[in-house]
């Protein structure tokens, strides 16, 4: 029943809107009873999330002693899991952001941005409790710019980013691109 | 007229989509005769391109001596006119990137992309053929990283970034966030 509803969703809302998604579509399209699909999910905002949540799929994340380690690990899963989702997701993904429901904004965090996004912040700043990565560095910026350039070339560029990409992004980010550490310009 | 036309353009893009997109449309909502745009912007493909570099407004590059200084100067010029553009534009960029027109997104990239994201990583590269950058470090993915997070920021976690933000991300991408350039993992 999930597999038909949750793609039908996911059509409907490419198709159109998130202003223009009824219920009464989503049975039709899917063959699902509108009462089944309300037992399911007692909201719209629910659906739209489950339909979001099954074209990233699970993701898992292990946290081990090694924060660097868990760095690397996490962002191929996050490049992994943005791939088999592909090209759809990011318009699906500002389709919710642009509609001005505020609980399905925070839904869909919570659900899709929050478990990898926080993860990988937190890795960061583990990283730097240890004194392995600059303490006065910004863990949510770096993230979001790893994050960020995973989509940007998805979405925009059209280039889907390889496992290559995601590394280099990670030691991109934790190497810098400086020969030296040198701080004189900041002083 | 283009204040009329322009504007009326980004308004029905906003509203349906690309493929449902007519230069009657156009004519209707912003008062303008149909052969007037036409004369002015000989395609749709011109017009949607020309609607969107409006958005943006006037971004002008100026190189100097300083690799590093023109890095800043010129991310903090592309997050002014992001946040001038403000949150429409990347709905409005995926709209054109989604379209299988590969006409209108060549246009699109060479009008709205390439002039700033060139020049980002033209300032690096001149930066690393000069030694004050890792020659290793890819530049491309360095300027996507920006770029990216800006974009993340603005367009999906709701965050409008700031220019210290701006100023945080050339940092954090030219020092990186390790205390030394350490490097045995590598190895």
């Amino acid at each position: 029943m999930e597999q038909r509803v949750l793609p039908a969703t996911r059509e409907l809302l490419a198709a159109s809107s998130l202003a223009d998604l009824r219920i009464d579509d989503i049975a039709r399209r899917s063959g699902v009873a509108k009462t089944t699909i309300y037992r399911r999910w007692p909201s719209l905002t629910h659906l739209v999330v489950a339909a979001m949540a099954d074209l990233v799929g699970e993701r898992e994340v292990t946290i081990t002693d090694d924060p660097e380690e868990d760095l690397q690990r996490i962002a191929l899963a996050g490049l992994r899991s943005l791939r088999t989702a592909g090209p759809s997701l990011p318009p699906l993904a500002l389709t919710v952001h642009r509609h001005g429901d505020a609980q399905l904004r925070r839904e869909y965090r919570a659900r899709l941005i929050d478990p990898l996004r926080g993860a990988l912040i937190d890795c960061l700043q583990r990283g730097q409790a240890r004194g392995v990565f600059r303490a006065d560095a910004d863990a949510p910026l770096a993230v979001d710019a790893m994050i960020g350039a995973a989509i940007y070339r998805l979405a925009i560029l059209h280039e889907t980013p390889t496992e290559a990409d995601a590394k280099d992004l990670v030691s991109l980010l934790l190497d810098g691109v400086r020969p030296q550490p040198s701080r004189e310009r900041e002083q």
